[in-house]
């Protein structure tokens, strides 16, 4: 690699040296001002003073974004591995929605997901407090992927059978004029939402509401629960010692002799 | 039992082999399509056009459902252990809304019923992570019973007390038509859900409401508490053992052995 | 005591003997008979149809209730000790609201209040796991009870600050006619309720609003927090050794030696 | 400092003596007196029959007020050091709307900031349960900033990808009028508020806002989780301090010699 080319290199992928962490910020820095853009011109009023404008700004910031793009891979060791990466693939739909904007009316819209890249901002704030609380999330909400999965598969189960119960009893003159339409009710009603575009008005219908509900205090309280035992957990969890003799393993972490065959282990 | 038998009860009942395994994927996928054509039948455009169709879907699956049923009746030892296991009574509710929709119209709905069926997944992933994050949720909610059910209890005494006043604050003129209308009010609120169907009106109401809510976000606290407490309690849960040599406590369930002096404990 | 006033004061008073258990579930079927009429009195088309019947049985069991609160009251050996209990004060508020609705229209309603006499069903499920579990939780609320007026102060004052705020930036046209309504939209949304009777319709009351709800989402994390960690608490919580030398408290369970001056300390 | 000026220092800026807890006590009467007065000002029926009443004594306030607030900076020490601290600041903002509210029509409605002036409540309580009960929430909350900022950094992303979503899908003819506004129901329906003053439609935008509140179900256990830990933590948490003689470790933070074997450690 040449000097010139690991320079750029440091620059656009790193942020350890001054020049570097001043690119990643000034990313960011375009980056909220492109989504502030696009959020702009979507509301009326706006949009029909200053389409030009902000049409213009748009423009401008994905032709930014398409040749630090191409820079990325032009600089970048292994090409594919980057435009294959979490990174290299919201990057492209980074610039993309734009191009194809011109041919899909309103679709241009979707350049929101841009605000993606914001991401990076981890990468700056290198092993701070904030990225430490973020892996410390992360690894807590990826510990309990099991556990939540099979929560929303039963809550799955639950709100179709719900719905449909649902609708049987209020029927389409109140509201509930299908079974999807049922379900989507049991959602809004079982995460406590409770928008109120559909309510059950007959006296069986709330009964069997009230019953949803109170059902929803109690189910929303598992959650909650196994995302606050895996943040705790870490100070209480067992460690890896391993019984040399029997291979018994979950010991204490204040356990001097293997409780399965007593042999002594190592502290 | 004949061996031809046993094959047919390896295949139905168990997920061990991979003609067993196969049977038990198939039946999760009729399973899936046949919840998914008792919606779309449920949706008056589809309804309309695909009558035919949808009915004659339903009823040869239905039929495949029947069948299973009665070889699974016929292929196990004790017929009546099955019938009256839990899902021995899914697998006969999951047909025979079908077979009374043609009597009572409309009740066929009810064959929603058969996405209980699902649940046999665990069966399928025998010991897997999601199979003991189920297991450990399962318990944790159990466990759990006793107090959710008093919480239940004072919740119930609660959003009585507070219907009745509020139906003499509000009156029906301002929707609290009825005590049993002001206690789905009362839970409706406490649960946070607030569809806003029916809300208080007058600066009484309106006071009395905001103290409801704000005990509710006290009281909502004591189940989520609850269930927490148990999904951690099993980690740092200790028995009553003590050791008889250096009588140590504090034992885990499985320890055979000491874990402070390594004399053999009573397990 | 006379014999048969020491018989009298075991059934109405005990649950230990058979006619003591009998008389403690007849009353909780007739408190619960009593509450159901009230409600159904209450729905227009039930009241119409059915008043004689309703206000019969009503007047009935108020006299039941009245013999049995003079009975208590004769019974007894300390009269006023009973009449100002808790009981006491609840069995007197379960037939008043009667007799005044003779004067006031309309608070007999309030006889519901009747419905806090199933509380005795504690006094009937002895030192049951229900009852523990009730216990617990009573005691885990109670030791959080500074913690959380704390927290109900501060929301307080957060709701007051921002209900004036949302009066000032969405005003009455907006539904906000008063700041006592402002609050009461604060308090609807911070703890998540949401009716939706009023809500912000100017962008800058709408962004106001997004920002109330977000804290309003990490808010409603501290009493959950509070609660549950007074569940857990007695489980971990330190033990009441003592050091015999430095009588320092708060030693671990497994403590050998004093962690402050290093004296052993009674395991 | 003479005996004099001591003497007023005690009584208004302590609360330890007889005159100085008075002192106190009587601003706090006078702050939710004077709030109230604002509340009820803003109420049409009230503001029309006794605006000069309430004007009246609005003033009445708010010149006792800055007569109180100009004492306290003629009896501190250091003027400026009590100026620019959190009280001395609140102390301005409860007099400075009213005489803005001279000029500025309807922006004296902003002296309800003197309500934060009830904060001093916890000098008054010193050194109680309530004080440390605030503190130990306090901390809590403070402990938990790097993870909840983190967490609603990554909400604040969410959010607006959802709402743009929904704003293409649902689009401005069923309410989702611009993304700002998509992103204002995202907001809604994640912390599960849930209005109804804006909620899909279509079926395809239902299908979405289902998965939206299903996650939104998980992530409400994420600040719940953090809190939690927090609250739960001081208890639990153990420093890195390992014994010189036993290698023992896990002591607590007031540990001066090793629980084991009584050797001193560093603390």
């Amino acid at each position: 690699m040449s000097t010139a080319k690991q320079k750029i290199y440091e620059i656009i992928f790193e942020a350890d040296t001054p020049s570097g962490k001043f690119f990643d910020v000034s990313l960011l820095v375009v980056i909220i001002l492109s989504v502030a853009l696009v959020m702009l011109e979507s509301v009326p009023g706006i949009r029909q003073n200053h389409q030009e404008l902000l049409h213009g700004m748009e423009w401008g910031i994905t032709i930014i974004f398409t040749i630090e793009y191409l820079l990325r891979i032009a600089i970048v060791d292994k090409p594919f591995r980057y435009i294959f990466s979490f990174y290299g693939i919201i990057d492209l739909l980074s610039v993309l929605p734009t191009y194809i904007g011109l041919v899909v009316v309103g679709s241009h819209s979707l350049v929101v997901i841009r605000i993606l890249r914001l991401l990076r901002i981890f990468r700056i704030l290198k092993l701070t407090r904030y990225t430490l609380a973020g892996r410390s999330l992360a690894r807590a909400i990826w510990a309990s992927r099991a556990k939540i999965s099979v929560f929303i598969y039963f809550v799955i189960i639950l709100v179709i059978i719900v719905g449909t119960i649902m609708y049987l009893v209020e029927g389409p003159e109140h509201g509930f004029s299908s079974i999807p339409r049922g379900i989507y009710w049991a959602i809004v009603t079982l995460t406590t939402v409770g928008y109120g575009d559909i309510s059950p008005e007959t006296p069986m219908g709330q009964f069997l509401a009230s019953i949803v509900m109170i059902m929803g205090y109690a189910i929303i309280a598992v959650p909650t629960g196994i995302v606050t035992a895996e943040i705790i957990n870490p100070t209480i969890e067992k460690n890896t010692q391993v019984c040399p003799q029997c291979l018994h393993h979950s010991h204490d972490d204040d356990a001097a002799f293997c409780k399965k065959c007593g042999a002594p282990i190592n502290q």
